[in-house]
């Protein structure tokens, strides 16, 4: 049953670098059915259903991305699809989605999501999410997800929790937030695992539209203001100039540290469900299934002696002989090849083949 | 300046496993161009330019080849390339082309030659083949190229040569050869090469149409009987049914075996030209520079950090990060990664990709 004053933001910017040569600036990797049939952005969408209805998504990107986020997301209103005209990081992507939001109901309560993750354990989701808004229609507090660690993964930064603030009649426990950190080491993340206190900081939140209105104007004034003046001119055809207006003379910042980090009403709510951002090629081997040499391969292999490697090659042969500790991803045009613990790397090839200005279709 | 009674003919069969996925059963490696800019067999005509013509070259090859071989050599009248109906090794192919020459001119020499090797200094290989002709013409002698080694390879078989036979006004030194020799491991082979006696044994041979058929009458009797058997269909429409009927009884066996490790009157003529039979793709690396790093690349590649890797990448990026000793091949529909060490594993891939059916085009 889709609550009416519930809404949701799902941001879905970002130049997918990261999984090059499969997502390129043009097709980044919230379009792409990386893992599953449809788009990441699509399944994001398809998560809510029973919870929110697609007239209350919104989905944000940036401006010469609204042609394949409308095909990622068909049964959305196409006016919910709002194209940032530059990238200004998530304070102020989070802003216009709450003025976006409460154009169309200002006490309502909205979570903001990411386009480009996969979750299990859906209905744990969903129940969160809901317990979630309901709190933040209750309570001035600021709520963000803490995913429960499966392991001390030093790809995310963490949450540190304090006490227990409320615990939904489903089960769902909301703490303090205590505190924010980035991406640890190894031993570092080993300490906070085994403290229990930590949680992964997933990036999604949930608040009422006056909560983040009010923490904007609080904590960081620039995005209240342009809320306010973006106002008048939602659902107008005055919208794209004023938001280009607005969004040209802001200073990128995170939410994490232009409100999260300052606010003292922050909230944690304790994520159960599966969840991974696939932030880059061997995060794949997660969601798929292992051959017997420890190779996992979407699409087509075949091989000699090739042992611990990802192989992403629908529509093209990938053959193998005596190599291991490989990410090949197969894509039109292009082929990578990188070493399985240099996929960082793979953003300083893709700004080599950008300065090189030669393999611009790719790009 | 042509001599009428020197003919050569060109063997040109082969399924070209090693150099999957851009040779295969319908496109072997002689009719592509790995390296320069036409097709190896087309490279190997152009060779006897001013030696011997056109009308006096043969090429043989798989009967289903015909088409590709005629592509590949468009300056040859069609009824000189011929289709073996079924492959019977290069003792068959020789007594079949000695029969073809034969019908010709009785009286002519003729140089059994590849079609899928490379070579350099193509005036020195020019000079011995003339002169080796103009030999074997006078003497009821068996020729055969033995390259001067450059380095004591491993992937070739070597000729022990005797004394001195005869030394042409150009230089050509022709010299008894004493025994024919497998290829070696590593220290045999650097003996032979610090010897002075040995030189790689490059499958290339002259003699007259008479030594041959006397040769193959002593060491070969069904072989001698092919010819005969062939002779009154050649230039007829019977030609095609006499050669499956005759090729069809024959045991495969190499002219190595069948008369050069028998015949007491078989000459070494020493090569002093660059030969290379470019066996498998490592060999890539001998016919085209390096880059910084060690890398061979024909076509398009952008790397970050990639070291000693051999890239064939026509018509098609490949990307590489932190790799090192790979074998990548872009063909169509198919990318091989091999490590550099494991070429001679490629067979084997071939073979599992025969066995499973799934990818019958690319073979």
């Amino acid at each position: 049953m889709n609550r009416s004053n519930f809404y949701a933001v799902i941001l879905a910017g970002g130049k997918g670098e990261r999984f090059w040569p499969l997502s390129t600036s043009r097709v980044p990797k919230q379009f792409l059915s990386l893992v599953g049939e449809k788009p990441l952005l699509a399944q994001a969408i398809d998560r809510l259903e029973g919870l929110i209805a697609p007239d209350n998504v919104f989905v944000l990107t940036n401006a010469d991305l609204i042609g394949p986020a409308r095909e990622s997301a068909p049964g959305l209103p196409a006016e919910n699809i709002v194209g940032e005209p530059v990238g200004r990081d998530t304070a102020a992507a989070i802003a216009l989605g709450a003025a976006l939001v409460k154009k169309r109901d200002p006490n309502a309560a909205f979570a903001v999501l990411t386009a480009d993750h996969v979750m299990g354990d859906l209905d744990v989701y969903r129940q969160t999410l809901a317990d979630a808004c309901s709190l933040a229609l209750e309570e001035d507090v600021l709520i963000t997800i803490g995913i429960r660690p499966s392991e001390p993964s030093t790809a995310y930064g963490y949450i540190e929790a304090g006490e227990e603030f409320r615990k939904s009649s489903a089960g769902t426990r909301f703490l303090k937030a205590e505190r924010f950190v980035e991406k640890p080491d190894a031993a570092t993340a080993a300490e906070y695992v085994s403290s229990g206190k930590f949680a992964w900081n997933s990036g999604m939140f949930i608040w009422s539209v006056k909560a983040i209105e009010k923490a904007l104007r609080i904590h960081r004034l620039p995005l209240y203001q342009m809320m306010q003046n973006l106002a008048p001119a939602i659902g107008t055809g005055a919208f794209k100039d004023a938001l280009a207006d607005a969004f040209g003379a802001l200073e990128k910042i995170s939410i994490d540290y232009a409100v999260m980090e300052k606010a003292d009403n922050v909230l944690m709510a304790e994520g159960s469900f599966a969840w991974d951002d696939v932030g880059s090629w061997p995060a794949l081997e997660n969601h798929f299934p292992k051959d017997d040499r420890g190779n996992t391969v979407i699409g087509q292999m075949e091989s000699v002696g090739a042992e611990n490697s990802i192989v992403f090659s629908r529509g093209r042969l990938t053959a193998l002989v005596g190599v291991e500790n490989l990410i090949v991803v197969q894509a039109e045009g292009a082929t990578l090849i990188c070493a399985r613990d240099k996929a960082q790397d793979i953003k300083q090839l893709v700004q080599k083949l950008r300065d090189s200005g030669k393999y611009g279709p790719l790009l």
